[in-house]
């Protein structure tokens, strides 16, 4: 149950600061006999690093995961998988002078207040550099969620005010990765890169919306009345770093319709039953129906900023915080990989307690 | 783990359907020593209850609480409580139609296939009608919580198109209340009310959003990274019968806006650090901060409308459902309570945990 | 994770006191799809039931279960089971005089201690009556093994001095419930209830060892390294009242011996991988390897004695307790069908988790 | 709930097998603010590691642990502390002749069966080397206990079948560490270590007692029904390598006593309320009374012996297993440090539990 370990059969437990030798986690519950393709988990892992491309922070890591435990001649053996990302690009000294004061919006004065303590560098263990332990662990519930052909992709609709407003049907989700924006509109891409140079220049940051595509789930999946497979996602997705909503199918906008415009209309289709629309987004009653999952998780504009602020120190005195250090100017790109990775971490999960459901 | 237990320390399984002879519960790991308020938890339930008021379905149920255990001569024990409410208006015959039939958007097909069985009278587990545990579970976390004097309070803020757009401070909550729509504009209120009788008389249903607020929480509650105290509040909310979103802070609008423009300021008022704004939302890097914790909920017209509508058996065929039944045309006034209650389970819990934080 | 939830996906939640209106429990993550033999119910609690033969305590209960849902026209559903066991022999007035003393070897002091208050009516929480609770789910849990052809047996091989030394391969274990005291040789049962009469006439209490034999368990059950199958055993034997020890296979016995006295040799018995010998008791590693396992556990002499007692009261002054009440000289017999149930609860949960061992 | 995760608020998740690169873990809810004198735990890990001396396997492992996270300027931060130990002498051609057959009462065939899969190399995961995981984490558990002056100490108490017969009270514990069999009496202990050499010689092993003392734990700690003090001791005690049984108190030996014989009584003693006697070895109805804690831990002689023994593999054909490779012939010296590292753990645990039992 601690905050550090996450799901149920398939559970991550993730440690590590961002300025101490190196981040990890174990993986437990991973079925046996799971061939772990380990270019694939370097390949997702590079989807997030830092300094990836201009529009992100630079930030130097190359993130290569290095697997301790309970794989056994390439696959898995069902015991836990243990594994670490050294930290490379450690400067710790870039952050002395945050020892004594609270970066606004950001974790140091709850850390503070909760433990009585904290590894200010960088953010210690606040900071999203932990986030790339989700990654390499997604990447193997990818794996075994390719196994039952169910696929997991997200991208960018959303960057300040720039929006794609295609439906994710109208889209080819294939070209999500040719853009640095990860938008897999090609116009709207343009758009998007170009806002977000311009705020970084201006030492600014914008938020921005990650939606999620999950396709081929079986009916089935979700746990009620509190484990519902939709509330586990959002639960997922609000544990991201700088996550501020989550919605799924309709969501917000559906409060404003008329029960007769929405309700999804079941009907045969090749000996399958589905629905002739989803506004239920692919789950009703907290289980899945066989549609696609989608979801859109709102991003705030990071609070690390190149800008002078004002702040105060423990004992309450005002301090003037310089405008330095390295930023990414929108999150948004970087988090699709994370998004992708969590959803996946939460259909594994429920699909292997599906397994328990009948005699 | 199952999915019929919320919480960590402080736990409630329920359990349950909408037609059997009752639903209960159990709650654990309340503290020994607090004091049993019975008629206030009536009266929480009696909020949530149905039949009781003109824009509300009028299936009718006292919803009387009994504690069977963990209460000794007013005050808890420390073991568990066991409760039950047993069901009164049972009309299983009103729904022998629906034997072999999925209406649309709720959740007897998914309920179906992933048991291959379910009771179907009245939804059975799926009915919302188990929230009246929560209710009821709620109500004794905000016993505890008010020994902190933590206070947790909801209202609607939205009823289809028609919104409060009034900030929270602009409001006086006391008045919430007073209207039977639990909005405290008097003159919005009247113009959700409106809404609602008007769709009702179509036999139709209509969404809306609860605003949630909880104030005077300490800072330091929230267990990052993965039980990030909004996020367990966002699981928690989502758990609720048609809610399809959530957000808090600034939330789905923060994503439009700069870093800069956003970041809420530190700064010392009478010995104490606040935040100049609160675009937060009470919580930062998962913990709260003190300041108010101020989220959103979204909720979708409901399912159940009283219009004929198409859909499949069991085999697939095509079958008409007729419009017959009772419903609620906006269950956003009998969610405040819900929403209050689940709120108030997830603050107690995280305050029971933080007691384990420092040495 | 609270102390009053048992197992990890088939999980019992209990609640209720000796002398409140009603104990009962929850039942969570039992597949759906089980036929429910209430009769088989009723007479496994008959078998743990007070005033059920003349060796042991005369309260009287009739201990019948209520249902109260999960269960629809015969079957599980996949949704909790809620049920109840009134309480309906209550004296609390027989315990007015406890409200202020501590009995020796009983869990008031503690109690009293841990939470600052006390049910004090007959032990309240700590009272073996909550284990009716455990019997009820643990046949639910015996139906569900049935389907698997496992069998769970219990009988008791020792009271005070007199032990049945013959092995259990050489009893017939049908024989159990021809005796009151439930052993299986009726030479050796013979000097067991002569010797519980005795006692009981001393107002004294007696101890004993129940012996637990679970056959056609598969190979492959149990969770190394923390959640080994005998881990497991053992953690819920513990758990009942007036246990004091756990062994399985050679036990404490095997302390004396050499490796390679006591290895199992493996061999092919008719296409089936056998061991030759069981010390290992049917798990090796803290797996189950496909042979019989056995264990026993040890009950003290119960606490409550009909002999006046010295004692001390809250503020540590000396107190008198007379010679009151009524007792069981001897718990084993009515432990017989608790050890069966916890084993089977423990059994049933770790089949339904070994179905994610494997992709 | 997984099989690799120990404890509820402090946890321990461990990962490694014996011949890959690293064994290693995380430790999660460990207060904040804890002085980690990483000189003690390099002692703890040397009391436990291969080749301390004559009596023990000669394998070479420095087992030097590395924290990589959760401990800042030398304290804990609050946050996870993840840590390794790396694997040294790695031999896996030693066991090459093993990957096709099932060593006799190990873990081979279970393995096998449960997952499909194993890294037969030295057991994989099934060897006890994993333990030096739980003696680092164990070690913590130590410094946080002995921030409350509750202190933990286990001995050997038998050895095949030369037994320590004195009471623990009889004993000066501070001897134990003198000989490297860790028994406190000088006499018996050199009975012992002659005894295990003997056995050596012969290839063969022996089983033995380990007995734990926990001293200074306050009253109340313990969560009953289902985490009852003593019955997570015995969970955390049987998931030991090669553990067969578990007793407390007066445990199996009080199945031959009578009520009135072992009743603790209560009295006052310098303004603090004792039992005059502790058949209940320091839990009553679960929970810690305040007296000391003593229970007792049976190990079976271990599996792997220096002698030609007949098996099968995989098929279930006959196969001759030469006699080699490195052993322990008693492993109960090496289990002392193990035994305390896993009680330490769980009465920390509880004793953070316990934090949440009043208002």
């Amino acid at each position: 149950m601690g905050g550090n370990t996450f799901g149920n059969i398939l559970q991550l437990t993730t440690f590590g600061e961002s300025h101490g030798p190196a981040i990890g986690g174990v993986i437990t519950g991973l079925p046996a006999g799971l061939n772990v393709d380990t270019d694939f988990v370097a390949r997702e892992l590079a989807r997030r690093k830092p300094g990836q491309s201009s529009i992100t922070t630079q930030r130097k890591e190359s993130d290569s995961v290095q697997f301790l435990s309970g794989i056994f001649e390439g696959k898995t053996t069902g015991t836990p998988v243990g594994f670490l990302i050294p930290n490379e690009d450690q400067r710790p000294k870039d952050y002395r002078h945050l020892e004594k004061a609270y970066r606004p919006s950001h974790a140091d004065y709850t850390y503070e207040t909760k433990y009585g303590i904290r590894d200010y560098r960088g953010g210690g263990r606040s900071s999203a550099r932990e986030t790339a332990c989700r990654v390499a662990a997604g990447a193997l519930a990818k794996l075994l969620l390719a196994q039952h052909n169910i696929r997991v992709d997200a991208f960018v609709s959303q960057v300040g005010t720039v929006k794609l407003e295609k439906e994710y049907t109208a889209l080819d989700l294939s070209l999500t990765e040719n853009s640095i924006v990860r938008c897999p509109d090609e116009i709207i891409a343009e758009q998007m890169i170009s806002r977000i140079e311009e705020v970084r220049k201006q030492g600014d940051s914008l938020g921005g919306i990650v939606t999620g595509v999950i396709r081929n789930v079986p009916a089935g999946l979700g746990e009620p009345v509190f484990h519902k497979l939709h509330a586990d996602l959002g639960h997922a997705m609000l544990g991201i770093n700088a996550v501020k909503g989550f919605e799924y199918g309709m969501g917000f906008a559906g409060t404003e319709r008329r029960g007769s415009e929405v309700n999804d209309i079941f009907e045969k289709e090749n000996d399958k039953i589905i629905t002739r629309t989803n506004f239920s987004g692919g789950v009703q009653g907290g289980i899945s129906n066989g549609m696609d999952i989608v979801f859109r998780v709102a991003f705030k504009p990071v609070s690390t900023i190149l800008q002078a602020q004002q702040s105060v120190d423990e004992q309450g005195n005002t301090v003037d915080l310089p405008a330095r250090g390295r930023h990414d100017p929108c999150v948004v790109p970087r988090a699709v990989p994370i998004v992708e990775a969590m959803a996946a971490l939460v259909i594994a999960d429920h699909l292997l307690l599906s397994r328990t459901n009948k005699l």
